[in-house]
């Protein structure tokens, strides 16, 4: 199944959709939260699916798209899980999971205006495979277990400003990861069962050209074993947000320009649709 | 105004002191979160009390103490914020602010027993000041309208999992700062005009032995600095907590030994009362 939340931020409405047509799920639930992904919701859905008892939402064409869930109680990333990618940003790669966060508050609409930080020259794009996670994860046993904890896929951008990543704050991450609108996500929230996602094809491109293109097969630790690893470490919380990870063809390689105003990122992966931001000044 | 959340894990009541006496403050709100905090609750509160309008709350004495804010949307740590524990941690002091971040959901009672994580060997303690946001801050203009955005102070306890932290992260350090029960935080919030929060002595002691012996005024960033610095770079929301950094004398110093099922931790900052947990087997 395919979710999604439309409407001005902060009222989105639920939806799934059917083809093409956005089914209104407020009879089921009010929002895309973490109480919906462990309470059954999803299973919820597909029987009122099945049943044809959920109301087309009128005039969705015209709403904003918001992210498909509301804002997570945490943002894992995993760092340099492309061999490609660590090797244009310098590094070796990982031989552990390169764990690091940003703010919850970051997560909008993937066709939301992103703002260029005040004093930013080095704004970049991270085209990246977000698993969101459905139920509570915490000492998973195997690697094998991850994917119960699975809810769904969407599309990320983790957006970063690269000095204040890796010059300003002593080799910590997170501050250059963390401005306002740095993580639209979306525009769908696919179920496992409707895509493949440890093989998909993931893309971006800025003002129409391209500049990633690699496949989500060439990750170094793959999707389960990012969550079961992260459940050691840590505990997952339903509606919690993992990004894992971007190729080679960012900015910081040197190969193309950071990011200006009036600049358009486009991001697609397999599956889970397509993202459009125009940068604005902050 | 001295607040505290009294009761059970999720349902905590919001109280605020008058003396000794626990005052129930669920005539004004439901919870001590942001919304509280932004929407001009500490003044209602102030009201109140004045006016002699709360109720005790009986038995309050028998309640546990949960943390005194609702789970944050964020929480911000400070690294290498005092001089000498930078140096006890093999670093030079930082020339720029050093942020990393925690799980929110690493935030419980500061009487809660704590959980070693399975596998951890160097689970270390850290007394830190922590502030609480009472009002968005991005983009504060200057250091002076931090204060503004201030609702109050809370001990925490930044435990970590050095091993985790330090050397299996590719140098990132939220791996080893968000295992659960990470951040006792409490017994109280303390609102600023109750506490000079710049120059307080902070403590901890381990099966009442004493470890860390510092003052706030020793803190290389200062809080409003830290406030004004941070909203440059990501927006803080009310209720979210930042972390200002912990003083010398932790065992990565390798002066004491690492924490143990059955050892006891307590923490005392002046004015924001005293701490003290159990270690137990996860």
């Amino acid at each position: 199944m395919r979710f999604a939340r439309l409407g001005p931020v902060g009222t989105e409405i639920p939806v799934v959709f059917d083809g093409d047509r956005a089914l209104d799920l407020r009879p089921i639930t009010l929002d895309l939260d973490g109480p919906f992904l462990s309470g059954g919701g999803i299973e919820r859905t597909r029987s009122a699916l099945a049943a044809g008892a959920l109301p087309e939402l009128a005039d969705a064409a015209s709403l904003r798209i918001g992210a498909p869930i509301t804002r997570p109680s945490a943002v894992y990333c995993i760092g340099m899980n492309y061999a490609a990618h660590a090797a244009e940003s310098g590094s070796a790669p990982p031989e552990q999971l390169v764990m690091f966060m940003k703010s919850p508050n970051t997560v909008v609409g993937p066709f939301d205006d992103v703002p260029i930080p005040r004093g930013s020259e080095k704004t970049d794009w991270e085209v990246e495979l977000g698993v969101v996670i459905g139920r509570r994860a915490s000492y998973l046993a195997a690697r094998a277990e991850a994917a119960a904890h699975i809810a769904g896929y969407v599309i990320a951008n983790d957006l970063s400003e690269r000095d204040w990543q890796l010059t300003q704050s002593g080799g910590q991450w997170s501050k250059g990861k963390s401005a306002p609108g740095f993580c639209p996500t979306g525009p769908w929230l696919v179920t496992g069962d409707e895509v493949d996602a440890s093989d998909v094809r993931l893309q971006s491109f800025v003002n129409g050209e391209p500049r990633q293109d690699s496949r989500t097969s060439d990750l170094i630790f793959g999707i389960d074993t990012i969550v079961w690893q992260l459940s050691q470490f840590l505990a997952l919380e339903p509606g919690d947000l993992v990004l894992t990870g971007t190729p080679e063809g960012v900015a910081l390689s040197g190969r193309f320009p950071y990011l200006a105003v009036d600049d358009v990122v486009e991001l697609e992966i397999e599956g889970l649709g397509r993202q459009r931001q125009r940068y604005v000044a902050a």
